[in-house]
């Protein structure tokens, strides 16, 4: 195991939370468009919708049945009913998160709304499991998602444009990733989550997202590697959220300028989820859907089949608006990394 | 003390969290608008601001100085630096709720964004009390918030328009309250949070919110009394967030129809903050920051006076959007009850 160094700096202040109780993923269900299922996690998936609208009159609706189908799969696949269920996490990136508030009418339990961008499904995970480990509460189901209609449509231009994407934009999810959390058995389990600090480097390219979002995700792992005193080869894999190939590569330059090498372990479910030449997606796929279906289906996949037995998700988000765009403000960006690791 | 009675029901699922340690509030700090500060509890504010731009050039960038102020003045009355915190929980009403946001730029510590709407202080307080409790952080500072100006453009009309109000309508209180939790030997201990779930009574008026959140509150207020077998005059005070002068009047009669008397008991911040005859209010306060800076200045300081020991607060939120309203949907709602006490 390579360790990494706490030389050279003043200070340090713990950002992880290491589980005791260690909650274990024992279900998880996703839905996802067309556009990710002819991708090549294609087969990964629990469900692929017909079309975009989901049966549903507005793309809005159509998210919310997304959280709705993925929820009750996630529950449903950990054999379990909703009223089984304490809490319910979530978050999107519509504004005021009504797709998940919306969906939160469907089910019989308590519900936290979390917004933290992209990097949402990483709040839900980690919160979850601390009401999880500390036992609070016995079982709880999280949630991210997103559409990418929806997402044009707020933060862009509305399809009907037909606007033209820069080289260096991504391309928003259209997928939804539920799972639940308990203490159990079996299942992969979540030992730890470094909470993140959020980040300005000054980017004002809203085109441009994973240079916005590259540092915030480069201080998230450099600071989970120091509070665990390990290196990045711990893991199998360390998967960001939707840096995509742009905000990738500025990580890795980033994480060598602080003395680790991640070249051979880290991936970006952006890059992941779509054949970014063959599907004319750009830098990679992108939105709170990216990081929670790729993880909920194609890594909890691996985990359970055990080709890989430990990985650090890191999803990351991009924490402006369009009226602080608008008003010329540069965009803050966090990540939150959370452990997930099968028992030896 | 009145106890609850849970005769007559199916089965009940508890919603409450109690706190073993009971984290205290050790630090409070207020902002506000001059039109609160010429309130009732005007004097009971930490800082009241010259104008509504705070020195910024916008409604926006003065609610995020507005969050950075209640901020440092929390971690100031608390006797600590920003670099004792450990983590912060913010939530408002904005789209991605920037002001959280960018204003968590200014601070060194790990952030973690919720939204409940206007319930939203009531998440932060519970949540963080979550994490200090369980021993997963030392110090956590929490806050909400809300702009009379920035909510009108976004959720209504630009203040250029000079729309007229319903008499229905409530007033967007301009205020923020943040406070710092820890393990402590003085200061009003949180000892139980009761989580709420999304009710929605297929209200669509906006202007109407008191009436969309009344359910909500009365669902939360009647599981924590059943959580905690008390009735509500175990509480010296009951105080919902921003139900104001109809909400509460349907508050009462909801509660009195499921056999809780909260006469005498019960107030709202809605209605405790402005004059609503005088100051041409309508049907009362409303906003993250109503429950925010009324709890963190008024009701904190008769906590630490004694004036009274045990209150309950619920603050309520809508969860709609503007998209959802412009789509026809009804207004889902959820109220989360935080219980704080001084020891005897």
């Amino acid at each position: 195991m390579k360790r990494g160094t706490r030389e050279g700096r003043k200070s340090h202040q713990n950002q992880t939370i290491f589980f005791q109780n260690s909650p274990r993923i024992i279900g998880a269900y996703t839905v996802v468009g067309k556009k990710e299922a002819t991708g090549p996690l294609g087969k990964s998936f629990s469900h692929v919708m017909d079309d975009e609208y989901f049966g549903e009159k507005t793309h809005e609706a159509a998210e919310q049945k997304m959280f709705e189908t993925a929820i009750h799969g996630a529950i449903r696949a950990a054999k379990l009913k909703p009223d089984d269920i304490d809490m319910m996490l979530s978050g999107d990136l519509l504004n005021q998160i009504t797709s998940s508030s919306f969906a939160a009418r469907s089910f019989d339990m308590t519900f936290v709304g979390l917004y933290g961008a992209c990097s949402t499904m990483a709040l839900t995970l980690a919160i979850g499991a601390c009401m999880v480990d500390a036992g609070y509460i016995s079982r709880v189901v999280v949630s991210a998602g997103s559409h990418f209609a929806t997402a044009e449509r707020q933060y862009r231009t509305p399809l009907e444009l037909g606007c033209q994407k820069p080289p260096v934009a991504q391309w928003t999810v259209t997928g939804c990733g539920g799972t639940v959390l308990t203490l159990a058995n079996s299942g992969p389990r979540i030992t730890s989550a470094t909470f993140g600090k959020v980040v300005d480097f000054g980017t004002i390219d809203v085109n441009n997202m994973g240079a916005a979002m590259a540092p915030a995700a480069a201080d998230t792992l450099t600071n989970h590697f120091r509070d665990l005193n390990i290196g990045p080869d711990y893991y199998d894999i360390i998967a960001t959220g939707d840096l995509g190939a742009i905000g990738s590569t500025l990580l890795l330059r980033l994480m060598k300028e602080s003395g680790y090498n991640l070249s051979g372990i880290h991936t970006d479910c952006g890059i992941e989820i779509f054949d970014l030449e063959g599907q004319d997606i750009h830098a990679g796929g992108s939105g709170c859907g990216c990081a929670a279906a790729t993880f909920a289906a194609y890594f909890y996949d691996r985990l359970r089949k055990r080709e890989i037995n430990r990985m650090l998700l890191v999803p990351t988000g991009a924490l402006h608006s369009v009226v602080t765009m608008q008003q010329g403000e540069s965009i803050p960006a966090i990540a939150h990394a959370v452990a997930i690791e099968n028992s030896k």
